[in-house]
């Protein structure tokens, strides 16, 4: 498999997806740590080698590709991790060595259980992180007194937006059979999903309002080579 | 292949993806058409059988199941056709008979690539759609004079994210050899894409300011099977 670097800051959720999804998949990754609030990510330098858009996270893969998009990252590890799962134990049947350590596979095998966690996933970006994540990085990171008057306005209707979020997923937990997002186990949704949701009370919102969420972040704080954000 | 109905709503792009990925298929789509203004996605009877959630567009795949999301429906039609046309080709090259009609293939071979194509679908959904398709809808559809305060105040930065988004696809196109966002051929980043930049300018954008945007959208225009929104 590759070498993996990612190039990230500690305080996004959506850095922090991608380390949790490499820890449970096993996958070692280096990390590069930037400042968002000191420019590190809008130098001459991170523009031209790391990514023109300023943005982290960036999964780098080798030593000259790097792969925007949090959720991307994720979905290109766990399908590395499911292609080398399969050839060791191809290579493991034909050779009759040991079987290969067991790897937690975090895309679906049926088609349309693939297609329903993808859903989720673009619910998370759309939805979700651009609520969520944005009021927890305005009122937590940045500061709600030094917010300018653009910022300010939109408050409410991103505290709004925000809980429609979090309603759909209690909706959504509340009826599954297995408390997790597709299927019967674990999967990218329920990872993409998790970090900005359990620290959704940064943003100001009070998970004890979905109990269905909150059982599910305790769920997901349980699977083996969980890794906590910081 | 399932039996599929796109509900949804003609005046969204999210719902003409589904359509278009559809079209170049191949694959048969019935129509289901509500008004959002009228309030039609909001009925009792659409939440109880189509989506709890309110919103299109939603792919129903055979009777009973309901996808909603725009990309996660074209990712899973696009999975669909390429999963028949292996069917297909095993079977004819089995019996002799005649080889099976060509089918596009709109997701890469190439694990790299199929990463690649989601980051934009993603990038899509996270820094784009929020904003061109949400001014679209202010101003478009509801009409600029109609809008709340709220709306009002997100307007100017919903301009400047927006053309952020442009600017960063015009940065990749110009660099693309083959003026496709991955690889050398159509995939769904483009589909997803496409559907908000091509009308970008009922939102207020004048797309002459990125020429490579504008060549591009011309190159999907041209793929066999294209339809337009309307």
């Amino acid at each position: 498999m590759d070498k993996f670097i990612l190039h990230e800051e500690p305080v996004s959720a959506n850095c922090y997806k991608i380390r949790l999804t490499a820890a449970l998949l096993g996958i070692p990754l280096q990390r590069r740590i930037y400042s968002i609030l000191k420019g590190e990510t809008r130098t001459a330098e991170f523009l031209e080698t790391v990514s023109s858009f300023g943005r982290v996270p960036v999964l780098q893969i080798g030593d000259s590709t790097f792969l925007p998009e949090s959720n991307a990252a994720c979905f290109y590890l766990a399908e590395a991790a499911a292609s080398t799962a399969t050839a060791a134990s191809a290579s493991s049947s034909s050779s009759s060595s040991s079987p290969p350590q067991a790897t937690t596979s975090l895309i679906p095998k049926d088609a349309l259980q693939r297609a329903e966690m993808l859903r989720w996933m673009f619910f998370e970006q759309n939805q979700h992180e651009v609520n969520i994540a944005t009021l927890r990085f305005w009122v937590h990171v940045i500061g709600g007194q030094n917010l300018d008057g653009s910022r300010r306005a939109q408050i409410v209707g991103k505290i709004a937006a925000g809980e429609q979020a979090l309603d759909c997923m209690e909706d959504h937990l509340a009826k599954s059979h297995h408390g997790w997002f597709v299927g019967d186990t674990i999967s990218l949704a329920d990872i993409c999903l998790f970090a900005y949701t359990h620290i959704a009370g940064d943003a100001g919102f009070d998970l004890s309002r979905w109990p269905s969420i909150l059982k599910w972040c305790d769920q997901v704080k349980q699977v083996q080579g969980y890794i906590p954000m910081s």
